[in-house]
């Protein structure tokens, strides 16, 4: 059985070029000019580009006794219909709960994905357990990035001291480590006083997490990294205050990458204001839209590579969930949908207006996310032997984006009546057509784990620097008897 | 009984001109040509200035049982000795004790000091009686600056949240946020691994704070400072990462001063890596003494207003008490000198150099710092009505630096055989001739604490710009039920 | 015949304090509690500060056969109606013109002068006259600032040779430089494309000056400067990219000021971009306004010091004239007021907001500008000795600014409509009450010229040290014969 | 004929894996394990990696009646012994001469080059002709980068007027601008001014181009490139200044690249004082060696990709040539050697160290290149149907750098006596093995040049954007009658 899309353009991270794509038991088997195959699908006037990969979900996340309403199904069923094939979620441990047990809870969970998927580790406490626990989930469950997080007190929270342990440990694992970077005993600080304050609707939660927190803990966490000579990956980067902090450290030659959102790119503040509350709280997540000079900071850092992927932190919740923050800001669940939309609207404000290249949206979405988390060419790629994760896109569909269309569970969508061009025709999970022209035809379970190696190159070469550059003791000819 | 100071050159933070200085009470009653008075000095080709203040000393400062080698007494002598009419000292708490009560035995000992002098409060731990002192010290005892350290884990160190609430409050009394700024989490982690790998000597106290944790912690005390709406003062900035966070702050119209040493300005690494260890170890302090890059933005930061005054941070230990850190740099007590050769050493290496003209030289050592302090212009000026705290400085009077001639109690100088050109010829307090061609004339206690009011026109301007840009709540008409 | 204002509260750059002020003969003879004279001027709830001093405007400025509308006598008078007390003026030479003629006709316009005055030399054309001409300008003619345009192409415009020429002779003089900041040779191709696309409108002007050339100019200077060795000050810094220059240029430790105009930081383009073409025309300057980015930007340089003064380029032109340029753009005067409204301006937006201190609001409008200058403290200062121009600012007066009530001769106000907060209730100029509780008694001819000297201390302190580090030919023991 | 290179690990910009290569008829047929072929070239313990392409050499370069001296042939075998298989030289038109002309020249010379080769255009002169021929020289001779001297005043120098109309033409014809950045008319100044100071050595050379020079012409072309909506490229990036410059525009999306060169990223400017005047003067090239705080600049824009390629600006000049300067510095002919060392160099302090990853080396010295100049991937990959340009690199080979074992037929080389560790075992020239362990095959006239289409898909991708975001006219409803 074998599948070959034909009459399209290629399109990777750095070519565009006329050729058909073969694909055999999940593969591709051969890329050139007329090819044919049992199946052929017609990519006429299409683009030709390696599935989009969303290095950042939270589907069916444990919350207040209930879950996130995308699970692995319906969530890699929303990705696959705007042209994502695999999906890195997060493992998150309780309190005092194993690494590895954490795993099989998610294990369990990623059993019904359409598409494959891969997991984060986050460290959400700290001890002689996930000391070595993390040994093993490195080496052993091929998983190379820990997330970190500098925010929600009193839960995920990691204190410095524990996050610098985290880092070195990383560090000697050749493993990369993760940042949801916002300063947590400020926002809750600032969440307290707000309340106080009467101020306790949904732009509440946008006033009590200022870019500056968001700033201050990138920078908090970089300079971390640098001193456990581990490569640093910052999630969710929605600020210049964020990105400045990126940049600098790039330009000293630093190992950081920073993670925009399709939300932050396109959406803004103004969303917090508006007068009907649910509107609002539909759009509460962390950290929250900001404003016009802060998207076009991001748009910058993409097109200069000072900011590297674009994701979605999907992790949606109905209205119903949102509402048991009224009254309460902080009682909204933080978190929204866009893994359906991430690709049409990154497409849409990004290829179109030419701020992108084509070639540059297939980086951002897919190439280097996959070799960052070290799973190309297996995945982000059009070549020979990689897994056939495959989009046929459409420069010229287009369609307005509606809650009453998606595949998302949720009731609503932060993008409604957003006019996207640039759509996929057919995407493939690993030669599987689970969507052709808007026909969805996914097959829950069909999604496999994603096993990542550690000591990547950039691992390699960082540690290769701070061994050359380690702090040497002096030797001295003669030290005096101490002074007590 | 009156003293007037004829035919020098009186030069201010903002003016050069010739006229006599006449004092009459420890203050100056006129200025003008011609002037006469009982006792005449004489300053023929010297500049007449205000004395200079030094913000930042530490004067028989508790440590181990035993204290830093210069006391009030000796300390504010050292200090007249080079042109230094004030200083401020930092009363330290205990653990536990109330802020009134270390001021307290900050009072006992300053009795014996030379010359005026005043006290920042240190915030060494927090909890509902700082909070109710802070206010008592500052209404009722003069004291409008607060220090926190954000290293010395164990010890000194406030965390973040506790350093929010202490700014807070702080910004509710109208009064100013110091810090010391190192990431003290990192730095207690990298001492204990550089230990651990047989880095023992002084140069591993350098090893163990490098810029990066400096910049780092600048970098967060600020974004602190703003949320809270206070002003901040940065002690010993010593590097461009911490200089860099300050002019970044500066540049968005946050209100932030950093305060460079004259160690740091010009002496570097260099001196932790000679053979002799007492040499090494006479120079440990925090931070460490940096490089020629870190020295070049200092200097520029003078020139360009982003950093505002220089100080010592003096607190001599002796060789002998720097000896408790033979085998383990971490036990070398931090501080070094610097009060008596502050201005001679900036003049050397800042005016005679062109760095900076003699008003800036004025501004950094003297005038600057008592406008930030709110004592401007009892001190810091040459008005009248001002407090008689002059140096009539000689610009051709120059000496080798070296411990056998110093004024300071401790048996080294970290400046020792430098070579400097201007010095005073007459140290006046409060009228007091200190200091006459070289001869001491020091007069102990002498000296008096001089109060300082919360309030100033920088936090009174910061308060109604924070007022106006306050978050406020959306009006909603209709708000849905909770989804609880 | 004396005069003292009373039971106000003196607010310098430095110093906020009650005390009455005594002036005799145009000059401030006494300051204190309780002082008498002649004419008594009621100050209660007033601030008693040194009169504004504009150091950008173009009075009567010979233009197309005709003249701007305000000369120096309905100019001053504008000025001392809006606490202004001293103007500085531009002297163009012509073509071929000697420095020295230019200068003459600057004298007999400038003889109606309402308050002092004084002049920069423009240098508009290179040559060996002119080379000489600069030193009889600052040794006999008492002016030691030159300015020099990069824009005006086939006008007013030098080039980078003539520039640095210029700019080095003004370093062997002691003077110093300055610059109108704009690509000119990229202005002119701009504005022909512009015009040729159809796009003749007042919007053109804005888009034929991008802030992008404006910042390249300013950069660009900034190095000419730095490598002839003089000062720099840059004229009408309106956006991001010149500030970022002077910044970055500043945090290197070079001497440069930056002067942002009352226009630019509170009004932007949006100005051109009305339906009423007049009122659009009547915003054309260079640089054109800008946007909110741009305005924040300008408010931090003010707060944090990397932007000095604040001035108008008061350049009137009647709407008669504005419309030479109906149907092209390049044709419409370039030119605003302000001289009436930047002190109430700057006071409503910058100290009633918080943004500055009412003493550094001293410092902006006055003080600086007489320091850099070299005229203080005659002027910018309330000293004894210093000529009495004084404001007598009362901040609850208010109004808003209409054309119909104002001094300036032309026929529109930029403002028109905003309202003001903070008036002066007197202007005196050398003592003399030019202002009364808005009821003006200005004396054409009152005002005199303000001889400025060369040869500052930051002059002294930039040459001492470009000597220091000049380059040094390698002695070398042997060197080859020639190749050729 | 077949080759087949075995047991290798090929390394690209983007992967690293093991694997065999099969070239055919000087392509590249099958990427596999286990090929075999008529000649099998063994990589046991190598990698195999795109050939270097040099983006900037100068081979037989007309200067002063005479020519650089390493030709087409010696030059590009030289490139070859170091791993280098393309070269971009640079068409210079005489003032007046056809550009077309001038293509006919080099087409002459370069009839001798041992491997591919392609040509950018200078523009040395302005004129209709010019404007014409740039057309044809894209369209017909697959010339895509057009090169701009700001420098070398009354010689290559093209003022901004011309530069602008230039890059307008460029953004037109979809071709990339090219620029020498230092400000021409700045050097000529400083170089006249030393001379006649008896700065005439050798150093004098780096005194008259100090970094700020290039730092502004680089901030210049940047901006006017941004006004005419065309890509840039700016070659030898040496010092921060000129970097700072590409990052703060690439930080606000602009499209321009940085090219340092391989000998400011290892060699400093204490080369130009040595007492030797020989040693000196062969170092001389524009821009002059910087110091170490301009290298890490360099190296870290490499890692973090603000600066996107490594070149050499090989134009060697024999010391008998380098001592026409004697007595006068600004008569040494401008160039040093790199071609053969750039690789080997390159490797060694980037690779060894850890500052770069294999495959940043494979980007920064090819593949980045091939991109950007639009050949890729015919050249700068290993692909199936790429040219076979291929090295096979030995990363434990080692030797010391010297003259007497060159390619180059120069007389002395800069990198003397450096010792570097990885080089190539094999390099491959369109499948002709012209290097083999260190024996030189090439064959002289093998080397064909390489054709480059214009609008890439940055070029489309900006032209986009410039047209969403072109000035657009306000459409008034009444304009007034002119006021002439």
């Amino acid at each position: 059985m074998s599948t070959v899309i034909k009459n399209g353009t290629i399109v990777t991270a750095d070519l565009t070029y006329e050729a058909d794509v073969l694909i055999e038991n999940g593969v591709i088997t051969e890329i050139g000019k007329g090819l044919s195959g049992n199946e052929e699908l017609d990519a006429t006037g299409c683009y030709v580009m390696p599935g989009g990969i969303d290095p950042h979900v939270h589907l069916e996340m444990p919350f207040m006794g209930t879950y996130s309403s995308d699970d692995f199904e319906s969530g890699t069923r929303a990705g696959l219909a705007g042209g994502t094939t695999m999906v890195v979620d997060f493992c998150l441990p309780n309190q005092g709960e194993s690494l590895l047990d954490a795993i099989k809870r998610w294990d369990n969970k990623s059993t019904r994905a359409n598409c494959d998927y891969s997991f984060h580790m986050a460290v959400t406490w700290w001890g002689e357990q996930v000391f070595n626990d993390m040994q093993t989930v490195v080496q052993q469950r091929g998983i190379n990035t820990f997330k970190h997080f500098l925010a929600y007190k009193g839960a995920l929270m990691v204190n410095d001291d524990e996050l610098f342990a985290s880092f070195n440990r990383l560090s000697e694992l050749g493993a990369i480590a993760m940042v949801h970077a916002e300063n947590g005993d400020v926002v809750a600080e600032l969440t307290a006083m707000l309340i106080a304050e009467g101020n306790t609707g949904p732009e509440g939660h946008a006033y009590s997490r200022p870019s500056q927190v968001e700033g201050e803990a990138t920078n908090r966490a970089i300079m971390i990294a640098d001193m456990a000579g581990v490569p640093l990956y910052v999630v969710h980067t929605s600020c210049e205050e964020a990105h400045e902090a990126i940049r600098r450290a790039r330009q000293q030659g630093k190992r950081v990458w920073g993670e925009p959102l399709i939300q932050h790119l396109t959406l803004d503040e103004r969303e917090y204001f508006v007068d009907d509350w649910d509107h609002a709280a539909r759009r509460v997540m962390s950290p929250p839209f900001r404003d016009a000079r802060h998207q076009e900071s991001l748009w910058a850092g993409l097109q200069s590579g000072s900011l590297s992927v674009v994701a979605t932190d999907h992790c949606a919740f109905t209205t119903e969930q949102k509402r048991y923050g009224v009254g309460d800001f902080s009682k909204i669940p933080n978190g929204t949908g866009g893994l359906e939309d991430r690709m049409p609207m990154l497409w849409t404000h990004g290829v179109a207006t030419g701020r992108l290249t084509p070639n540059e949206f297939v980086a951002v979405t897919s190439t280097n996310i996959a070799k960052i988390l070290n799973c190309y060419p297996k995945k982000g790629a059009v070549l020979v032997g990689a897994d056939a994760d495959l989009v046929v896109w459409d420069p010229e569909k287009e369609k307005t984006i509606t809650a009453g269309n998606q595949q998302s569970a949720i009731d609503y969508n932060v993008f409604e009546g957003k006019h996207v061009k640039g759509l996929p025709r057919y995407t493939l999970t690993r030669g599987q057509v689970a969507v052709a022209d808007g026909e969805i035809k996914t097959q829950e379970g069909h999604g496999k784990f994603v096993s990542r190696d550690a000591n990547g190159t950039v691992n390699k070469a960082l540690s290769t620097w701070k061994d050359l550059t380690a702090p040497r003791p002096v030797r001295r000819t003669g030290i005096p008897a101490t002074g007590v």
